[in-house]
């Protein structure tokens, strides 16, 4: 490793860089104005609310001076992941000390005047949050709700094969299941092809007023903890050496120095034996699990900030965690305490009478695009190239034919993959066999670096599947994957979304940030794609059964996120493809895994899902009786079919009713336009749902769902929701939907219901379909299975010789539609 | 530890009983029909559709054999936790060999009909579920989403000192979050008052079709794990004898007894020095972390099983997840090899002709309350004592004075506690102060089993509180508290309660399936008390402003959850005392920590929470005008202070307009009454909400929430919904309100607006308004802070002169109210 200047000029250096971030985190939290201390403090110089996080602050910044040392002697590739996310000050110190911030923020001069500006700026009305947030240089990873900075690292390790992610986790974080989980992502990390993490755990021993786990079990357990893991820990104790901080640079800057050999060693073996083995050569096993580095820094807490306020210690406690001297406006002990503690750091040696950071820092400050704060990888939009998607020609299926929705999304997902390979990737929880998308394995593996046995399958050393029992990590690194510039998919059981409810809130609030930050560019979707849903659960029961993540995506600004609830195989194909394509946005997609008819070609599919909403002449009988009675819409696959089959029984049984049948793929297209872009005029609305006209509306969520979205659409008190009632079993399909009135009888039950408007126009036939009902139930309840024709109820295909308008739902099956009921 | 028999009959026994378990797991799997076998299998003796789970079930019935042998031989208190929840068919099996299941089913009775329709239910419509659920006798775990056993078992173990907690871990829900922080719950475990956990962690292997990391790391790896984690692990592996039941048995007997019996010392140890200290003498430092035992069970995935399926290794590989043999009705052979496999078992030695289990069964055959399957702490309602509730007139707060609601029940819960010093608990993400609920440690600590250093504060091996940064465990430890019979509060900031969103759907959809299960007696309410809500984030951002968790919890089963919103301090006392005495239900309390106006008496606040819902007629002008032009409606803290100030407003400056305040504290009151139970009659919402006229209602979270509610309601189109809007920064106070247009000026704006209804009659204050909040929004961003009195708009006091009628809302503030403006 070349070193450009002494061991204690570096040390020098080292230690100058971390009092001047130590001074601008210090500023932030305080000043309104003065920001070089040109004279003593007065009360007007302080802001008037004292907000921000002090406590993770300085050991935050000493990482940070340390990795510029290695980034500017070597010109490493390091992203920077602050897992204490309160160390926001921090973060933006050590962007001004780069440059970043006066490239960015045209208001953060780089003279005195805008460093006042930042300081003042600084979770101040108006301003930016006390956090790591969009809005700071340099970071992927929002600091509030603690425990993804792991898994984001990860994620953005991956395929960057020069790349290091030094990721430092607070030991408050450490506690959290999600990062806990974490320590294990390195089993899908493989050497050859992807970067590297560097877990970097602080303790300094307290959370806001407790203190941490890891930091009072004994080294000895700390130790083993982390070798069960699998990872080398290298300690730093700033207590051995009194807190020096010269010694603790000394020891810091070793152990650093070890980490990052330790890494280059394991990737140069991997790399070296990959080369052999690709050019035919013989090589040897590869070391499927390399014991990665990771470092221990254990630091007081507050650490250089005041020792004693009051008579009460704070540094080195929990009280250091907010702001350590809370009256420095109205006391002025406090403000006297301030300014020694801020003189302390040196200030005249660090800059120059207009602000500038002047000489020693110059010497490993890195330039261009190596500053962390500046890094690509932390502004992905910037690298991130389209994917290269196969069209959907080849995938469609023939109309007619029960198809798997992601069966049929399967190959053309591997065709992606292949075309792709170093861009995208699919993660799931042991579910891409079981959600039908096994074709991608024809073209690649489970990435698995840890024993290998006989049976395994799909399993290599390499591949651009990840799959482990943790949505929590898979949502991370999906989402440290995408914010670094590349394209994935998490696929999972829909009733299991909600453990990463809070993650993706999260991430739609990063989303709605950093979309109105424009020197972001704009990133690859967070695409989740829900299979085994609510309606179809075979092996598995209640605790599967939950379609609520759609509520939780719905009550984020809607503009930023997508619902996808495609009818069958063909158009889940035209919305993943879509979903591929588009950017910063959440796009979540319910889709079943088992066959389910296929109602509109691939070319009708793409033409329905561009238009989000369409009308299904074929499935009506609007045009031969001349008129629209009644409605049935349908979102999902599951009530598509049953509303289909709900208007097949009403024409065969009713003929003289006018039937409309419509269908929602875009669920957010019938929300409000007045709030959002996204949605269907109301024109448009009118024109679909006709206003006045009953509508019986098969969703395939909660009904609630649908009435706030249409709450302001006109003619909302005509929509009669069916949907999931929260009544659900380990049981039959068809007793699924009886369950929850969502069965094609109880749908042509309260269609005519409504038509009949309290005459008993309908009265046989009404009592007849409340006793269908019955009987399929009596039979799954006598027999164990569904049976798809409950006697005189026959099921005869769909409709299928009516004329077509050619609306955007376009022309029915044209070949075998029988036996396509569902329950079969 | 008195042995009845000698060891190899003990053994002999253990075989019998894992057998005659594994018999019946298979015969809910697959048979219809006879069930001992008594003639050769025909296909209609077999289920047309074949869901279960088989994989984890030999483990998880060993595990239970073992247990029998000991509690039988020692009459050990022991509750089995079981994580691998796909074994529902084995907990279901060892239930009905210990006679539960005819117990508390009268259709399943002890002979050989009743074994059939034991076996013909699961998994079969209108039976039981495929997982260990509320149905399962002995079961507090629901098997459908992995990751929680562990938190249960810790929270089972609390407080009941002779419990030891048996916890099979899967190794699939290792890998989850939740479970690996779970770890870490002996920390706050004491071995003197609570009892203890046993982890048994099953490497099968595999998940669905993955193998697990867990069981692939190196055993060096694996042991340091556990050691790190602070457990002594002992490992069983079938594999070192060959997979021979007897020897596997005789490995797994000893580590279970010496693990059992280092419980025993541990215990002993800590107790005998607690009682020395408790007589005064001298006793040494206590043990704080206690090296507990854990065992690793090493054994093939769907063990005793068919070995291989159509040419397929089945067992020992993931193939053995579900149902190996999957068309034992259409194919014969498969159908042979079924009953080879069961009859393997040898059940003419285990179940007499009318199948009753015989002879060797009996010896280890717990009875009574001792059973497992019949466990009281398993159902928890059967033992839970109502608290001794202290009366809340003590604790009440003056009218007028602005006071912290948290920082009011506070000492109540003190003595709560003090009252109560075995029987409740409160758990937090290290919130109890910064929550403002520190008065508890006046009488409490928290309780930490690891270091202890100088400079902590309210920590000891021994109290009632639980702290530690995992949403996920502490929710986890409640729900096992509770649902052995217990009472506690887990208070955590608002937003992140969607950390356990997920965890909250399943909690709820348990109480959905036990409160229909007559055998399961009413537990204490899950109670969660958000604080640090989305309108005061202080030294904190966008990320922690998220009211969604409210829409979750609303879309579970509204009669089992309740959603309160006190406005102000006494109203919670009132809310909180009532969620301590009811049962059965999810309550979540909302409830700023910062000082805010005391609106109501405690005599009031109480009247006005039973209500739900009321008129403050103080704060309206409707007897002075002597009509309603414009309701204003509010429900939460906040919100009021600002509908109460625009109701002020629109009093002194368009005093002729008729206002009525309404406050909602209940918020699932004014849902839809024909479909739940709890929401006020039609009748009574008319009352007073006024169909017809317009209604402004400010809400703390998502508007949309309250669109959805009042759906049905009359006059829902009248309701006009300020909330969070999703706009949200580290601001003001009164900053974030403007954003999100729910300030004062805002909402008198709106109510204003909405009564001119298209006149200029009110050009001038609207215009006024206007520029009102653009003056405190500027008056914000340039100095930083909030100012009560924008200019022309000075606040002076809650309306106190009028005249009351005692509606539910009672008098208004009889003092000294001015200086109470929000933001101050």
């Amino acid at each position: 490793m070349p070193t450009t200047h002494s061991s204690t000029d570096r040390i020098r250096a080292i230690d100058a860089w971390w009092r001047a971030a130590n001074y601008l985190t210090v500023g932030q939290i305080y000043l309104l104005d003065d920001p070089l201390l040109e004279r003593p403090l007065e009360p007007s110089d302080i802001k008037p609310r004292l907000l921000g996080h002090w406590g993770t602050s300085p050991a935050l910044n000493l990482v940070y001076a340390h990795l510029n040392a290695v980034i500017s002697e070597t010109g490493r590739d390091v992203l920077y992941i602050c897992g204490p996310g309160h160390g926001g000050p921090a973060m933006n110190a050590n962007a001004w000390l780069e440059g970043t911030w006066n490239e960015l923020y045209p208001d953060i001069t780089p003279d005195t005047a805008g460093l006042q500006r930042f300081f003042r700026q600084f979770s101040f009305p108006g301003g930016i949050p006390s956090h790591a947030a969009p809005q700071t240089p340099g970071s992927i990873n929002e600091g509030g709700e603690l425990g993804y900075s792991l898994a984001h690292a990860y994620g953005a390790a991956l395929d960057n094969p020069d790349l290091v992610v030094a990721c430092v986790v607070g030991d408050g974080e450490a506690e959290t299941g999600p990062l806990s989980a974490s320590w294990q992502a390195h089993t899908f990390l493989d050497p050859v092809s992807d970067g590297a993490v560097l877990p970097i755990l602080n303790l300094n021993g307290w959370k806001i007023a407790n203190p941490t786990v890891l930091a009072r079990i004994p080294d000895e357990d700390l130790q083993a903890y982390f070798r069960g893991l699998g990872y080398e820990p290298i300690v730093v104790d700033s207590g051995r050496v009194d807190h020096d901080p010269f010694a603790v640079h000394a020891l810091f800057d070793g152990a650093l120095r070890r980490a990052l050999a330790t890494i280059d060693d394991i990737q140069a073996a991997a790399r070296a034996q990959a080369a052999r083995a690709a050019a035919g050569e013989m090589a040897g096993a590869a070391d499927l699990r390399p014991r990665w580095p990771m470092i221990v820094l254990r630091t007081p807490k507050g650490w250089t900030g005041p020792k004693v306020v009051d008579g009460q210690q704070v540094e080195g406690t929990f009280r250091a965690h907010q702001v350590p001297l809370p009256n420095v406006r109205e006391d002025e002990g406090h403000r006297r305490q301030l300014e020694e503690w801020m003189r302390s750091y040196r200030p005249e040696e660090l800059f120059d009478e207009d602000a500038r950071p002047i000489g020693i820092l110059d010497t490993i400050r890195p330039t261009g695009d190596t500053r962390m704060s500046a890094s690509p990888h932390a502004n992905g939009g910037r690298i991130r190239t389209a994917l290269d998607r196969p069209g959907l020609e080849r995938f469609g299926v023939p109309v007619g034919e029960p198809a798997s929705a992601t069966g049929t999304l399967g190959p053309w997902m591997a065709e992606l993959i292949q075309r792709n390979p170093e861009n995208f990737r699919l993660f799931g929880p042991d579910e891409t066999i079981s959600n039908k998308l096994d074709a991608v394995f024809d073209v690649t593996n489970r990435v698995w670096r840890a024993r290998r046995a006989e049976g395994d399958e799909h399993m290599a050393a390499r591949g651009r599947v990840i799959e482990v029992l943790s949505e929590h990590l898979l949502e991370g690194m999906l989402e440290g994957y995408v914010l670094s510039g590349r394209h994935g998919v998490f696929n999972t059981y829909e009733a299991f979304a909600h453990i990463v409810d809070s993650m993706v809130g999260q991430y739609a609030k990063w989303l709605e940030s950093a979309t109105d930050i424009d020197w972001r560019a704009p990133v690859s979707n967070l695409t989740i794609l829900l299979s085994s849903h609510v309606w179809r659960q075979d092996h598995n029961g209640f605790s599967h059964q939950d379609p609520g993540f759609l509520d939780v995506v719905a009550s984020k600004q809607q503009d930023l996120v997508r619902i996808k609830l495609p009818a069958d195989a063909n158009t889940l194909l035209a919305v993943a493809a879509h979903a591929m394509e588009t950017t910063d946005r959440i796009e979540v997609i319910v889709a079943g895994k088992h066959p389910e008819p296929v109602f509109l070609s691939l070319e009708d599919a793409v033409a329905h899902a561009d238009a989000g909403v369409g009308t299904w002449d074929w499935a009506g009988t609007e045009q031969q009786v001349g008129r629209v009675d009644v409605v049935l819409v349908s979102a999902g696959d599951v009530p598509t079919v049953e509303t289909v089959a709900a208007a097949d029984i009403i024409r065969k049984h009713a003929p003289d009713v006018g039937v409309r049948v419509v269908n929602v793929v875009d669920l957010l297209s019938i929300g409000d336009p007045r709030k959002h872009e996204h949605p269907i005029s109301d024109e448009r609305y009118d024109e679909v749902f006709l206003p006045g006209t009953p509508a019986v509306f098969a969703f395939h969520g909660y009904p609630t769902l649908v009435h706030q979205l249409t709450y302001r659409r006109h003619g909302h008190d005509d929509l009669h929701v069916h949907g999931f009632l929260e009544q659900g079993t380990t049981t039959s399909p068809f007793d699924m939907l009886i369950r929850n009135e969502m069965d094609r009888y109880a749908l042509a039950h309260d269609a005519l219901t409504r038509v009949a408007d309290g005459s008993d126009r309908f009265a046989d036939l009404l009592t007849a379909l409340t006793d269908a009902r019955t009987a399929a139930r009596t039979f799954a309840y006598t027999n164990g299975e569904d049976h798809e024709a409950v006697s005189g109820w026959e099921f005869t295909g769909w409709p299928q010789d009516e004329p077509s308008d050619g609306g955007t739902g376009g022309d029915p099956g044209r070949g075998e539609t029988e036996g396509a009921a569902p329950g079969a």
